[in-house]
């Protein structure tokens, strides 16, 4: 038999998904599990955007432009400008999901041995998509203690060396809900900028900032317009999870003449999710208010209650729909999966991901796991109490071991 | 301005691409433009899928299952018991489109510096997937005087050298239309189990062999199922391209399992493409009789039609929606330029892929192009008469020039 890649030996195989079994066998003996796992919100799809699709008007589905329907990349144009991103229609390319554009991103940028510097916890799968390039991680730890704000600019410009080709952040931040201050992207932005670094900007949270701090994106910094690339994805702000539709947005010419090699090698991107999509985009006030809104006070319940449950902190997320939260056990990986395979109340149980899926380096985030409110208050409320029940008697459970 | 991967810079920039411009002027210029040149068939998609998307009853448009929903999976078992192609629901993997399908197959089987031997001319993105993966691919030339058959087996052996990982193959064949002999079929067989290789085969095609010479697929070779990784997709036998939708199969646990990690790290494939695809599948006989009756029709009028036109030759392919021809020409890459920028007959003129895009081996295809039948029988036969036409003015036609 012959052998597979290394490459696909090395991919991660992701802490929630080796859970997943766990979840289903559960569920198969008619126990109830409350998902706070992942980021699919259980917020509706906005109701023109499956109208479109209802009222399709079309004799064949064939191939869309390699580079995404004209009329879509116009809207998001519009549709960045009310963020104060000033980007034109030839610097959208859309993609099959944000996925796509990370992995293309990659591709156009980086060859195998290069580096890019990564603020931790991330998003798991960046790890994955750099496997794809043969990039390497270096990872900036951020630590609970101080709400996953970023180390001082020195101490991450240590990790840059000869083969550093890029910066990755995602902001807000998939999985702390952090938001990065104006201080910090200054940081970033003059880390770029004096060792010439692409900067990947995961900003698909945008939507979702509590504070009244301001979202400032990548290409709100002065004097590396060049260096940037923007990941954009309708998944999380229109609860479009499932039509694959992304965005990479670069000025930078030759980028984007190396992403459109690959854009079309793979001929075209879903033609349907694009409809999905452009209907989604702009004039939809009423439905972002109502979407802002459930997320404000899921986000303010389940905090409360987090901080309120013995021996568990969660900073306030300022951003996003998750939060990172460390409870007082052994192990998180071993408590999330008691938790499905031996725990239930009331026949009831939680599926939360472990955080050190979230962490390149080893040991980091142990006891901390990932939370995503996507569930309506009152789940929220019974998950809570499950995860109250649940830590009395985890054999794991160490209320002394506070940081 | 940091500098882009060797990678995306090595990425090839496709002969027919760097034509549309030119088509596009022409169009611009008031021309009618016919296009030959790209598989995008002009027959409906079936109704019964675009009443798939129009009755959809979906509030939230969510990730679907990484590896494709289970019951558009039970279908497409179903429908290759129908060809004999024995396969379980667990090795049919959904993919984003056959692009993604012989991506991830790379990514899963081959490291850089691996080879996979190719017959040409070959379809042209399997170049650029290879230098996705790092992989490099050595070419078994087939030529337009043999009906581009393989050469004997002792030949492409020949090519076999301990970096050798995998074959692929494209059955039957885009852009020639070959379909392969069982003869050779078993030679190939021979060759992956002598070296024990990777057996990539795109087997998009099936539903359109016209000779009566039966298709084999590559799970019909005994002895070589652990080896065998089948590329599918929906896109050309339902008319729906736009939808990207396609599977990767294999019987390989070791391969399937690292395909998965790619899959999951892309989360999932287009939702709603994929229940356009399972509305397509299977009992749909009316459908598939009307559109392989069209393609055999368009198939006997153009190759006669061609073969009619002075200097140029066309062998009668077995199967798929295209032709490869030889033309009376200098170089077929400034002749379908000319056609485009120079000129036109009544106003009106042709769009051809120059073969040059499809063979590896520099120099080879010079004189030949790529027809795709995908256009009714009327428009067909003005495009023959164009043809005809622009031979006869061109500056480099060259009648004496036959080999």
């Amino acid at each position: 038999m012959p052998t597979t890649s290394h490459r696909g030996d090395r991919m991660p195989d992701s802490p929630i998904r080796k859970l997943v079994p766990l979840a289903n066998k559960a569920k198969a003996a008619g126990r109830k599990v409350y998902h706070l796992n992942i980021g699919q919100p259980d917020l509706p799809t906005p109701a023109r955007a499956i109208d479109a699709i209802k009222n399709i008007d079309r004799r064949i589905l064939e191939y869309s432009p390699s580079e995404g329907i004209l009329s879509l990349r116009q809207k998001l144009v519009e549709y960045y400008a009310k963020f104060h991103i000033d980007v034109a229609v030839d610097d959208i390319i859309i993609t099959t999901g944000g996925s796509e554009a990370v992995t293309f991103a990659f591709m156009s940028c980086l060859d195998p041995g290069d580096e890019i510097i990564v603020p931790e916890p991330a998003y798991a799968n960046y790890e994955a998509f750099a496997i794809v390039a043969g990039a390497e991680i270096r990872s900036i730890p951020a630590s609970i203690d101080e709400g996953f704000s970023l180390p001082p600019v020195e101490e991450f410009e240590k990790l840059v060396t000869e083969k550093t080709k890029g910066f990755m952040i995602c902001n807000p931040n998939n999985p702390t809900g952090y938001l990065y201050t104006q201080a910090e992207m200054n940081a970033i932005r003059d880390i770029v900028k004096r060792h010439d670094l692409f900067l990947f900007s995961d900003e698909v949270y945008r939507e979702f900032c509590y504070t009244g701090a301001p979202y400032i994106s990548a290409f709100h910094l002065k004097g590396i317009e060049q260096n940037v690339i923007l990941i954009d994805s309708v998944s999380k702000r229109y609860s479009e999870c499932g039509i694959r539709i992304g965005a990479l947005i670069s000025k930078n010419e030759k980028v984007k003449r190396n992403v459109m090699k690959f854009c079309q090698a793979r001929l075209s991107p879903p033609l349907i999710g694009q409809l999905v999509a452009e209907a989604s985009i702009g004039d939809n006030d009423e439905y972002m208010l109502y979407t802002y809104n459930e997320y404000v006070e899921r986000r303010k319940f389940l905090i409360d209650g987090l901080n309120r449950i013995e021996g568990v902190y969660s900073p306030i997320p300022m951003g996003a729909f998750y939060t990172v939260a460390r409870l007082p056990v052994d192990d998180a990986d071993k408590f999330c999966a008691w938790l499905l395979s031996d725990f239930d109340y009331n026949n009831e149980t939680i599926f939360m991901a472990p955080a050190s899926g979230f962490y390149t380096t080893p040991g980091h985030g142990r006891d901390e796991v990932r939370l995503a409110y996507v569930l309506q208050k009152h789940d929220l409320a019974r998950a809570l109490k499950i995860l109250e029940e649940a830590l009395k008697v985890y054999p794991g459970t160490q209320y002394h071991n506070h940081h």
